[in-house]
């Protein structure tokens, strides 16, 4: 029996109500995803992750991938076969395009696909999430061989990819990547240095596995500008396109992680034979950098919805427990002997936050898809540049602000259960750990806080941030008629405002060039954005709900009001005390005495 | 080498000039603990704690204590050599007593004491801090023939003692425990039952362990009045006091926990034999609970401040491997080449953060300390009387309010490390698996909460907190001559006027009733209770900074006031962002459909 449940109603409401998945059925290409058809695909993933995929969570963990002293990695029991149904049925490639060998589904259901799988099993995931990635990049940056000999099988998921960037010296700042790449007559590469964080480096899901390294050539300029992007299989294919012999580069050590132990974590030594490991180019020399920038929106928002998702599940865990624990009555209750722990109002309020959140982080990452589909295939060049900028925007808020909270909604899952949630068996500890990783990987929050400020702030002169803000404000107006909205739309109002004033106020810090200030307030800024927002969303979801549109019952809709309610009354009200801090300047930072 | 240095200088800070340590001094009992004697005996625990106790720390994770096929719980390498020398230099009691052997120390020293070890090693911490729990027990209300047999190894550490009170279906509402005691005809009882999250409930560093059950007798009536207190030794004492038979109850497991894996967390089965546990009746019969929780501010103190003590050390490893990691380069930095982190404005926000926090909560401990030395030894007993509806008050935002910060910067250290804070050989991630089981054992951090409103807002009609806030805005009126203070002024002022306001709703609500409204709010309000108290202690430490006392240098006393303002004007805002869901009532959660 799996303890996962896709929540499908919860997911189509999102779709529908939030993220218009009908507007985005009907743009060039997608015509075939209308709703009921996405629906349809994603009950049948639903179903293939809550019943192949979750089951193997747990024994993941336990086993974790082990390094073999053959220098191969071993996965976890039921992972070899449960991957092998996942290709298959097709799951790995349902939103790659169709000219590929994908199934053309728009990214605003990829996203769900990915969710469930996340919510499934975290650290399972991120192998396809690791090769989707690969095949964006030879995709995008790839030569017509390079494609025509790996885009298909990367596509499918019969072969895995990975993202080779981390170096000892060379992590957030990937100027410091001092892998080398020289030259060989016949036009490839060989590759010497040494890779550190492979995220699924090694592993005995597919027959082959095809490595995207950063790599300087031996004239290249320092820092990032020198960089260029590789393709290094761990087979180097034969004549007929197969894998043949093995490449020379070692897996030398997994690393002991907080959690994610499905996931192996590799150190990667490229040439240690002598003779350097065979590298195709991928794009332009000295593109590395840029090229890899390409990928980053999708990575990002990836990594973002592991938020989501982990939360979705140790909710989903919290709650069971919550009502099958029988504990303690709460004060002035009716009725005597001890209830289940649902009825406490402390353990409601924990319930409804890791829900309220849930859903919140849910409506921001379908819309940001939306707006990924927008950005390719909306019919002017002006929608698809509104929401280019708007995606843009809203990514390193995603992946920030719910990576961010998918920490805190996985600690209070903890909390939900008491004692027994501090014992490893109940299985609430494990999305702690396991979700941990995503503040920090694909960029730490940090620098998405920088991006946000540095390079995000600042597009078209600041107007994807007003743009945005006149939108929200919009909605607000929207919910003057709804009498039971009416503490919401406060709520909301101030808020704005509020994002509106520190938005303000940064942009004066990078016109006057005071950067430092700017940068120091980035982190809070980014949380109070992403609350925003998503107070912005909810607005969005209730308005849709009191709407009572058919496609759901009743009790449904009115639950959807309660818990938006719940975000913008109760949650949302914290953006604005985080003003001072975010204009607090960095004078006291730069004093402190460490 | 150890890697964890008592900070000596900020604790002298806050015994000084927030906990006013020359004032215990003077107190009845205590004139041997002046200043300068506290500080030589801190600075020699300190030295102990940190060159022996703190190595033990990552060998302690990765061993773990194991239950042996024998029966028994075997402690990691180096534990039972450490502990001898804790109990042979007197660190087990030097705050107990002088008439029961201990040292004599007063309360507020003991604290440090106490958080130096938890810092160290928070396992390990464990077992004295039980073991202290059981002696108070046997202190307040065993015999004088359980007084003259135990209490004496019990206070010197010699033997160790445990609270064995949770079971399967006794948690949170220990009304449920079923665990039962027939009476004997020598007068003592035989105990029948199954107790689990027996902290230290077997090991192998004393040669014996006195265990403190609950249990019911026959007759007793349901629910947390018919538990009645028993002492029940591993080895029952012969007739000369030693420890002679192996009482009838054997440890049947132990659990796998996130954290604190040093720490055996037992299930204990009493009377498998048939005979049942020898057990003495500690106190009356039926005054299991009450006596309970005569113990019950000192133990919750205890675990509040396992927040301040990981914070701390957390801080510390943060900030060395921020000073050593070289990556990237702020932003407009002059020079060129990458800078440590520690130079990158999010990167001190982070670490200023921790210390601000770390600061605030050992300001808060050591005051509910002094309180607690207070409300036992003032002169009089309207002094007495006022420390001790303080103590009581404060107890439980301590416990809740620093467990949850621990949580909080435990997971901000891990994130100052970036990739490297994943990997469990960086120790970084111990930290947060050790702390996470803070917010949830000796009460949960919910109970906490409810007790806050329930028990100690109506304390004197409410005069214990209306002469807190009295006492705090007096404070406020203090920083007006201080131009570098007025922006924390403002927000002080702002945030006492707030926790005025919320206090007051609640008691409305707890006078007209409404007593579920008053429970929805009860977390948040705790929060916001502890941000606002730690407001007011920061600028009670940042007034005796600005005075320039002859015992600290200036940079010491100029950082003093620089971080006390980072909590006042970019931390202590955020306390007002609480009032709208404390004040939310609990409609929306009684309303949530689950």
């Amino acid at each position: 029996m799996s303890d996962f449940v896709a929540p499908l109603d919860d997911i189509r409401f999102a779709l529908n109500h939030v993220a218009d998945l009908e507007a985005i059925s009907k743009l060039n290409g997608y015509q075939h995803a209308d709703p009921a058809t996405a629906a349809t695909v994603i009950e049948e993933a639903a179903r293939f992750f809550s019943e192949v995929i979750a089951p193997l969570n747990r024994v993941g963990d336990q086993q974790g991938s082990v390094l073999g002293t053959d220098g191969r990695v071993r996965t976890p029991d039921g992972f070899k076969d449960a991957y092998e149904k996942f290709v298959e049925a097709g799951w790995a490639s349902c939103h790659m395009p169709s000219e590929w060998g994908g199934g053309g589904l728009p990214y605003t259901v990829g996203v769900v696909i990915a969710e469930m799988f996340k919510s499934a099993n975290l650290a399972f995931s991120l192998c396809p999430m690791l090769t989707q990635g690969a095949a964006e990049a030879v995709r995008a940056h790839g030569s017509e061989e390079l494609k025509q000999k790996y885009l298909g099988k990367l596509v499918s998921g019969e072969w895995s990819g990975t993202m080779n960037l981390t170096e000892p010296g060379a992590g957030s700042d990937l100027g410091g990547v001092r892998t080398k790449a020289v030259p060989h007559e016949d036009g490839t590469y060989r590759l010497f240095g040494t890779k550190i964080f492979i995220t699924w480096g090694d592993h005995d899901l597919t027959e082959n596995t095809v490595h995207m390294v950063l790599a300087r050539t031996p004239d290249a300029p320092a820092g990032t500008k020198g960089i260029s992007m590789f393709l290094v299989p761990k087979f180097v294919l034969d004549e007929s396109g197969d894998p043949g012999e093995r490449n020379d580069y070692r897996i030398v050590s997994l690393e002991h992680k907080l959690g994610i132990h499905a996931s192996p974590t590799c150190v990667v030594s490229f040439g240690d034979d002598g003779q350097g490991a065979i590298g195709y180019l991928v794009g332009a020399e000295m593109a590395g950098m840029p090229n890899m920038f390409t990928m980053m929106n999708a990575a990002r928002i990836g990594v973002g919805m592991e938020g989501l998702a982990i939360s979705e599940r140790a909710y989903q865990r919290a709650l069971a427990f919550a009502r099958q624990r029988i504990q303690g009555r709460p004060v002035g209750a009716s009725g005597s002997g001890p209830v289940a722990i649902i009825e406490h109002p402390d353990v409601r309020r924990m319930l409804l936050t890791m829900k309220a959140n849930t859903e919140t982080m849910r409506a921001l990452v379908y819309y940001t898809a939306q707006q990924a589909d927008l950005a390719a295939h909306a019919e002017t060049g002006e929608q698809r540049q509104k929401s280019s900028d708007r995606l843009a925007l809203l990514t390193p808020i995603v992946k920030g602000w719910c990576t961010d909270l998918g920490v805190e909604m996985a600690s209070i899952g903890i909390q939900v259960h008491g004692g027994m949630g501090y014992v490893e068996e109940t299985g609430a500890a494990q999305y702690l750990r396991d979700v941990r990783i995503a503040p920090i990987y694909e960029g730490t929050n940090g620098i998405q806080a920088m991006d946000l400020v540095m390079r995000k702030l600042p597009i078209a002169g600041g107007g994807a941030v007003t743009d945005l803000i006149e939108e929200m404000t919009a909605t607000v107006g929207e919910m003057g008629d709804h009498h039971d909205l009416a503490a919401f739309r406060e709520e909301l109002a101030i808020a704005i405002q509020g994002l509106a004033d520190t938005s303000a106020w940064l942009g004066q810090r990078l016109a006057s060039g005071d950067i430092d200030a700017a940068l120091a307030g980035a982190t809070p800024y980014l949380r109070q954005f992403g609350t925003v927002i998503g107070g912005w969303l909810m607005a969005v979801s209730a308005l849709a709900a009191v709407e009572g549109p058919a496609d759901f019952e009743p009790g449904f809709l009115a639950d959807k009001v309660n818990t938006a309610r719940f975000y913008g009354e109760h949650l949302l009200p914290q953006a604005n005390g985080l003003i001072p801090t975010i204009e607090g300047g960095a004078d006291l930072l730069a004093d402190a005495r460490f």
